[in-house]
């Protein structure tokens, strides 16, 4: 198969309409159909005045009935700001509107959930919070995305403080799931308990803090986070808030200097920075080491350079061994959630999802530590996992 | 066929899952999916990443971009807060989610439009424009929808000042339209020019504003405007901003008093109110009058009543002739705008949305007026009409 010029890492952002991709992005990727015949003056007064007057009086008089007569139950709204799209960054809600139909697709296939995107204009924490709040009455669940770092973590709890349904950023805690599942079964190839491993984060981001918060749950007791300038240290005079909280969760050797110090005899790189990791700092890292690259499209080292040092090696890409994508999470997520009727995703829920995952491979190798993201088995494994541990609305 | 419990005006607000208008709506009314095929990593790479960054970015650069090639470009928001929804009331936006999934389902059936429900909690009008205002990028154009008066006369015109898409505030705009074709073609019933009526509106909240103003704008001199308190006019102490508009506008004889001044001589009663009208005032219209009896689902009036009366007789229910429903409207409206890149609806536009509906019965009678509702001439030809006269943004 040729390459596409759109899905070369070089490609400029030009439009070129006979690129496969562009093709394949005519008039959008998503249709709203009805879910019910309409043929006739009959089924209109069924479906639309007089009829769904009852509908709605029943549902006013007791809420609860929206789950079952409406699509809010199976449906999730997929929604961003356009502050930080894939690795593009600050494009735009508008210009992230593909990325959020693509998400909707994936929903759509791999856990059956009707999902929307919502493109909303930015503005200021609680600008975005109003405006979300707001749409809530509509949606089963609100999966946040491509929200720059650090807003996306108050949006995130003040949505989810507010509202009574699921709020789940999932490049924080999607991206989670799926490198604790990875890592899980990394450390088993390895023959080391996860929790004795020596973990180095490289990006302090939305996603570099949520990993670094599941593996603390998950046992991990050596995190050390990186973020441009280098280990997240409390000396630091030029740390933000959510990474003066990194600075004393972690790094509990009090280690300070650059990326190379921290991985000079650690036994995990998790990339999801964006940057560049140099070959001989990989070559530092104990023996047995195991690195996840995940900058996409570009991984912070190539996987054959990674393979030279490294026991494990997995990246976000497709083209490679172990591909760690939150598509292995979120759609399970969200179905075990709506199922439930869950009013929010738990850290217990995670890890939950994160276990579910590494069981599909029970018995890891270097080059299969996750299933991969078509394996149809995912999607109901995590579902049933997280549905299990739903905490539910009084009635 | 036996009528449905939930179908008789009589209906009480109960929950009776084995109603058939329950049983429609068990697990809502719509479904979103996928329109390009999600087969393998290949199709992966192309609808999401690595391959939609290029998409994006192109948009990014140029924005007219996401016409082509995302689903913007035939997606029209439902926008409620729930606060006037049927002739219900204030139920909310969760009671509101039928209603405006019913109206997603006339979008797609009538014009192929993909539509998705907004329920907004609701607000002052300053918090429901900016968090409509907000979400515009997502959407090719907004479609307003059982939102109180007055509050709708404001967020419709500053949100339309605001946003370069097409805000249309269904329940004014779309019943002005159709009750225009219908009442151009029951003055040709009555042999009467449309200018020389006399025409009484019932009701003064957001379609009776609507009506008024259309009917004006088509040469329509002599129009009264009824609320619940009687005739509108300047010498009324109670009357609010809208009203007080609608006194100084119209009214041209200077009348006051109840409902029944205003009917005595009249040539046309157009009822949009809940109100009922008695048959004595009926009774004391000109020759060859016009009842127009829209309120939903109990007209003002029954229609054998008014018959005894008028020479030609609508309601805005199926099981009676000359049915007065706005999807003969706004499917084929926003058809129309989207399709020509309107960046609003204008005045014309809706009277030439009224000219495309009347035309269809080239031959009015007083038992057909309009055409059917399952007429499948309609959208178009309104969509043809309206797409020509659409303001376009600059290049």
């Amino acid at each position: 198969m040729t390459v596409p010029s759109s899905l070369s890492p070089l490609r400029p952002p030009t439009h070129d309409p006979d690129d496969p991709v562009f093709v394949a992005h005519e008039g959008g990727k998503l249709s709203m159909t009805p879910s019910k015949p309409l043929r006739d003056r009959a089924d209109l007064a069924l479906l639309y005045t007089p009829g769904v007057a009852a509908v709605s009086l029943a549902i006013a008089a007791d809420p609860s009935l929206a789950t079952r007569y409406t699509t809010r139950s199976n449906t999730v709204a997929v929604v961003t700001d356009g502050t930080a799209v894939l690795g593009l960054g600050d494009i735009g809600p508008l210009a992230a509107l593909p990325v959020m139909e693509g998400k909707a697709v994936l929903f759509k296939h791999f856990a059956g959930i009707d999902s929307v995107p919502v493109c909303l204009e930015s503005g200021t924490v609680d600008e975005l919070v109003e405006a979300i709040a707001r749409l809530a009455p509509t949606y089963g669940g609100i999966n946040l995305e491509d929200i720059s770092a650090p807003r996306c973590f108050e949006i995130e709890r003040r949505l989810q403080q507010r509202l009574d349904i699921p709020v789940f950023h999932d490049d924080q805690h999607g991206t989670a799931i799926v490198v604790l599942a990875a890592l899980s079964n990394a450390a088993t190839v390895v023959g080391r308990p996860l929790t004795s491993l020596r973990v180095v984060v490289s990006g302090a981001g939305a996603a570099g803090v949520a990993i670094t918060r599941i593996l603390a749950r998950a046992g991990v007791r050596d995190l050390v986070v990186c973020d441009s300038r280098g280990i997240i240290d409390p000396s630091r005079a030029d740390l933000v808030e959510h990474k003066h909280r990194l600075a004393a969760t972690t790094n509990p050797r009090g280690l300070s200097g650059p990326l190379g110090v921290a991985l000079a005899g650690a036994d995990v790189f998790v990339g999801v920075s964006g940057g560049q990791v140099a070959e001989e700092d990989l070559a530092a890292m104990a023996r047995g080491s195991i690195v996840f690259a995940l900058a996409n499209p570009d991984p912070e080292v190539h996987p054959d350079v990674a393979a030279r040092h490294a026991a494990v090696v997995a990246t976000g890409r497709s083209d490679h061994p172990n591909q760690i994508n939150n598509v292995l999470a979120f759609p399970g997520v969200f179905r075990g959630a709506l199922d439930s009727g869950a009013t929010r995703i738990t850290e217990e829920m995670k890890l939950a999802a994160a276990r579910a995952i590494a069981a599909l491979v029970p018995h890891p190798t270097a080059g299969e530590i996750v299933p991969s993201v078509f394996d149809e088995r995912v999607s109901p494994a995590v579902a049933a996992a997280v549905a299990r541990l739903a905490p539910v609305a009084r009635p």
